[in-house]
């Protein structure tokens, strides 16, 4: 296993990694990104082991529904990238297992490379979405065949392919890329169906670095961004070469939808555990800031709080209900209800902006008005602040003025701005979710329910 | 154990039962009395057994998480009155258990009169609401000191009570009511705290009536209220004599909230499941019509039809939640957590509107114009109602214009009416459901987050 | 002109009416339906003048922005069926100058049919909505050709058409049924494309009836529906004659629409002025339940009724807007415009649902559980339901009751059901008015206005 | 009057501003601080005129209605410092008149003052929020009775004021600070009804800045903020002396809120003219997006669309039914209905976050994903970009890209985060503009409607 320090040093492999239009030797010089390699290092430390033979117990898979449970807590703990290559090498058993009857050849290769990447102890990202062109169009008739990455060229020891893939957390940040179809593919669309794990350090493989990192100002004015940010990228793949044993599939377009499904298992606990905690914390970022402002006595106050925890009650009813319905695959893996787990998804995605308002409308105008951290370092501005900022009865200006940065941070700033938009598009968005609905939802119980209720039931 | 006619026969014992102003001798007489006398009557002879010594098997409580759950389909499957039998007699149950220490007089008194209840197979109904008077006093503060029920008289063998308990549901159908304070009391409120058991048929007790029950027409235009109809009270103590082992609690103020907490446990798995069914039952309905419709495939009516979806899941995932969370009684009865079933009710309540809207938008304005099944026993109408309420492709006339009888029965007539009304109320209105959210809600955890992620989480 | 008597005396003329499936001679001898009638009379001896040729005043149209809105009020305290009368001979009116190019031999038949219907002081109605069959079908390939109404022979001196007309209000009570299209028409559709007059006592003409009235019980106790219903109808046409001079257009596929289209300028500016004052009728209630009920100064009370005027007055601002910007026809008749008044009805459709809720959790359970007033009439019942539904302080017993009928009457039975469907479906449902929408909004600006944020504008 | 460079050199006063903790000598120095300074200067420049004894046209008020209305475009267009000293000399013209009756002495003063601020063509800040402490007590019973500012000694020559006000925009960047009571004052609070014009430059006043400008990384990833953001301010009165005939109030408690009501006569056109503008704004950029991802023809996202474009035109009527109804001021100064705006920004303010649901909806991940600008002068990066940015059909890399960009400016980022707060808490937040709806609703003809439906209208 890796230490923090030898994975650090394992980033320095020849990359191209781009921010904000420069090429970046060193990951650590560039705040923005040293930020995440920093986190991603201190998960290395965490689970180290010195013992030989050792590997990272949180990259198998919960066999029961109680490990599934006792699962959240560590992921909703653990760094970005730990929990990306967890759900990658998950992908991957359950993909082996699902390709044996109609593309068997692929399987050792897939096993053997799960088996290497845990003893590397390497870190592996998810890269799904392509670049996709005109969305009214199939891959095959894009205007740009690239729009989609594909295999451009077949070699006696491998793949060549090209494309690019969108919207790829920590891309620069692991050591290979999961390349996978973003969906189910026809026949003439052979090229397309590719999966293969790419090393980020392959040449031909180029990454950009977009992120909500606080970019000046006093750190302390973005208590949670500044210590957890995660950029992302565009990946691109210009004509890179895959070796043979890296290729998981190829040209199989029956198969092509199976890495995604599979993929789906095991992201959506981590997604829906992190909108329950999200909830709750903003019902405490809620009542937190009504009692610093003594408000938290007047009644539409509390009718707004009460929304929030009803809110945040319900998500967790969902995530409750998906784990007690919980579910397993063929090998014994255990992963969370699709149903109540999507529906627990859209609730959060669907609501997360009223709860900001509800939030925001309670705080009040302080929360992007406030002063810096650096003005009460000011000895001559800090008496003023800690005076007019203070509401009295105990509640000091700099820890009021703390809360409004917090909530600024996470709801009203460039990280807030994010997950109003990742929490809508994680999963594909709210017309995603309605399509996993239609697909699982009991509709013949519930046209019998109205049959009866019609006096048109049965015989 | 009595049949379904012995049942009816016992009604006839001088009850002072009043239907649009008049005193109905024989409820039977009455159309929009007579069907719920034979709903419950159909559930006596459902569960009758002529075996000596026999009881109603479904007058007893769950004792495992399991046998909790398994009772669901029982309880929306039962008729009213023997539902709130049931609850009656948990609630005396476990009210008995509660006033062990600072009311040990009651309890043998309660503990009998529940014995005799089972034994005697009558039905019990639950009587809570007072009538309330000017709602910002207390019940000692009123205009009328009768707004609340309260003991006029203490005499050596019994009570009397005056005042009116209103929503009263089946009032006139069963043979005792259950009466409780509506809430607690304070120390000077001692006449208010009373708690006993009143035969409907003792002087001094009388009954209103009120109904949703159709009232002309054809009852094929109403298939669901025709058969399903359950009248609302008024239930009026003037002077009512209550002897002692029928009082089970008389002045002890601490105790008064005692029996409606009681009560609160049993009554909330039913009103939950029936919710989650209820929006299961919109779905299939909007489904149906959809389909019957032709416009099954269109984008919008889609759409619409998934929200329904995700609000009947999310309602389920509370439900859900609530069972895998159940607690117990000192005593080993089951029962769900209070915070799911709560917010479930909240949900459930809140959004009800907004899907019968969704409903009534898939369904088109022929919800309330349809020609009445009547129409179609007409010959010379019938061919043509046929030929134009058909939209084609099996979809005949008259299948099509009993769902949409159905669909106006349910949520666009009396009884929808009644259950918009019902569905908010029931419970206490969302206000109510508030108030419960904000205590059972586990604010710390909320606000430990809130702090975290702040910067200002302690040591 | 006719008086109320004469035009009663005016229906006794062969119609073939029915109502629960059977044929009325007498449409005063069925309650339900002698309500309407009687309405319609009163309106009749309302505009009555005995002055030889005298017409009705209001069958004209506002030739300024101040006369629109003046007509308001008129409007909407007229009966229905004056002004259906008033919107078809409008609708004909601009017809005709709107045919006058492409269809000319029309015009002045059309214009002779809106002199002499104006002189014979007859009450029309308008004919639109198909059984449309299949919905994803256009009329020429529908299973049954007769799915939207058509003519099935040309004769000399007419046409012979066929089909029926749905959710037809009052037609029984009029004298003759403008048919006209329910939309455009392709080549190929010529004997879709038909508008003309019938009489409703044509040969082949059936009509049905569908009604919120109360059916029984005590009618006091509905006091809105049961002075103010109007039924609807299915209007079958079963090869009816219908001489030259009545028919407006026959096969001019590319004029189908012009009718439907005029008459969408007439309809709206009665629709949305009745969705104003209905929200203020629903605010007032609110305002006096919860003051009878004693809960006015309750803040979470108080913010729903302000959620309720806030409503109101946005349709109100929604009717001002539609109004300052009236428009003219070439004709010079003023008309509201139809950008505002569009998406002031789908406000106000949209919302209504939410603002029941409201009123309901405001005043609640009562509303539909308060005895009748024909308890009231039971001298025996009188003082307890005085006293019980009394809340002191003023407010009596049955002023409360008769406020919860009131609020049941509008908008939890029969007639509050029949308002929360056709809110919704009036002008065709909330996608029809996000059809219009899309039409008359200025996108450019929008698109402009974001182009230079994005800094794309210009050159 | 003044050119631009004369107002920037006229701001080296010796000024007290500071910007993340440092004292700022020259605002231009600093770019967050520079980019409003060259704003307000461009609009001295707009406005410049050589002609002896010119002054600024924008700062007198519309006299009549259309007057009104061509004042939209002025102020929509005009820079916020000129638009808030409009506002103030308007505010100070109607106090004026107000308080002739009941504080004659104070009237002289304020003329001299607006005619000397309009001659010196000096920029005036609102100063009115106060820091307010426990906002359950009045100021009187604060802990610190600093907490409103308050007047602490009284001279023969002028007043000293204590105090801070919050949420202060542009205050760095006028030459004077009109400072008055936030609210009505009660007898007793005699030093708190204090307005007076303070000189930023006056002893004992400190400024800080807080910005939503953005503060690293390429500015074209900005386009609107880096040209457009204004920082909000804590300005600091440290017993600063104001000189009497600067002092306009002073002590009048019952006059304390004529300044503050005056001024929300001035200020709510700019609010709502600017609510609406936005609404088609996002409207706007929701189909410039939608036609670029190649999605504008898909149902969902058509509808999401509509949605939006009824939001805008719903805000848009409100804003034309207030302008219609237009009010005067007894000088004969027109500005719009209050029930009509306030219920506009109510609307505004409510739904702006679901609209912005709706334009992530839309647009999809690439908003907080998309490559910097940076990254496209990288010639490296570039063609990758072009390729895989675009969607084909026209729409090029770059063009996408900077509409992401745009979005994510506007309605995911700081400048987006500020909006969020600020729509919701300008003119007092949610609940403020209820108490408007209060006081204003003609709650009397609601009232009348619905006893006249409840059948209890009197005689």
């Amino acid at each position: 296993m890796l230490t923090g320090q030898q994975y650090k040093d394992s980033l320095k492999d020849g990359r191209r990694v781009y921010y904000e239009g420069a090429l970046i030797e060193d990951l650590e010089s560039v705040p923005e990104l040293a930020v995440p390699l920093n986190a991603v290092a201190a998960g290395y430390d965490k689970y180290f082991s010195a013992e030989p033979g050792a590997v990272n117990p949180v990259t198998t898979a919960p066999t029961s529904p109680r490990e599934l449970r006792d699962r959240i807590p560590v992921i909703t703990e653990m760094d970005l990238l730990t929990n990306t290559t967890y759900q990658s090498l998950m992908t991957l058993s359950v993909a082996a297992a699902r390709l044996e009857e109609h593309a068997p050849d692929f399987v050792p290769r897939i096993r053997d490379y799960v088996r290497r990447a845990r003893e590397a102890d390497i870190r592996i990202t998810e890269c799904i979405t392509d670049a996709k062109g005109n969305r009214s169009l199939p891959p095959s008739r894009q205007d740009d065949p690239d729009a989609y990455v594909r295999v451009v060229e077949r070699r006696a020891d491998g793949v060549v392919i090209r494309g690019a893939k969108l919207h790829i957390s920590a891309a620069a940040f692991g050591h290979d890329l999961m390349v996978m179809p973003t969906k189910s593919m026809k026949p003439g669309e052979e090229d397309y169906a590719i999966a293969c794990a790419v090393p980020v350090n392959a040449p031909g493989v180029l990454i950009t670095n977009t992120t909500y990192h606080p970019r000046g100002g006093d750190m302390r004015d973005h208590p949670v961004s500044a210590h957890e940010s995660i950029p992302d990228s565009m990946v691109i793949f210009d004509d890179v070469f895959v070796p043979a044993e890296r290729v998981f599939l190829d040209g199989q377009t029956a198969q092509a939808a199976v890495f995604a499904h599979s993929l789906g298992l095991w992201e959506r606990l981590g997604g829906v555990s992190f909108m329950v905690i999200q909830a709750d914390e903003l019902v405490g970022l809620a009542s937190l800031i009504a009692e610093a402002n003594g408000t938290a006595k007047i009644s539409h106050v509390r009718e707004k709080i009460d929304e929030m925890m009803i809110h945040a009650t319900l998500l967790r009813a969902g995530l409750e209900a998906a784990l007690l319905h919980a579910r397993a695959t063929p090998e014994g893996y255990y992963y969370p209800d699709d149903m109540y787990t999507n529906v627990t998804k859209y609730q959060g995605a669907a609501q997360f902006n009223a709860m900001i308002r509800h939030l925001h409308d309670i705080a009040g105008g302080a929360v992007v008005t406030s002063p810096s951290m650096s003005d009460f370092d000011n000895p001559e501005l800090r008496p003023y602040l800690e005076k007019y900022m203070s509401t009295g009865d105990g509640v000091s200006g700099e820890y009021r003025t703390r809360l409004f940065h917090a909530i600024r941070d996470l709801t009203a700033d460039s990280y807030g701005g994010w997950h109003q938009v990742t929490n809508l598009q994680s999963g594909g968005g709210l017309f995603a979710q309605r399509l996993v609905t239609r697909k699982n939802y009991d509709l013949e119980r519930a046209r019998a329910l109205a049959l009866k209720a019609a006096g048109l039931g049965g015989a």
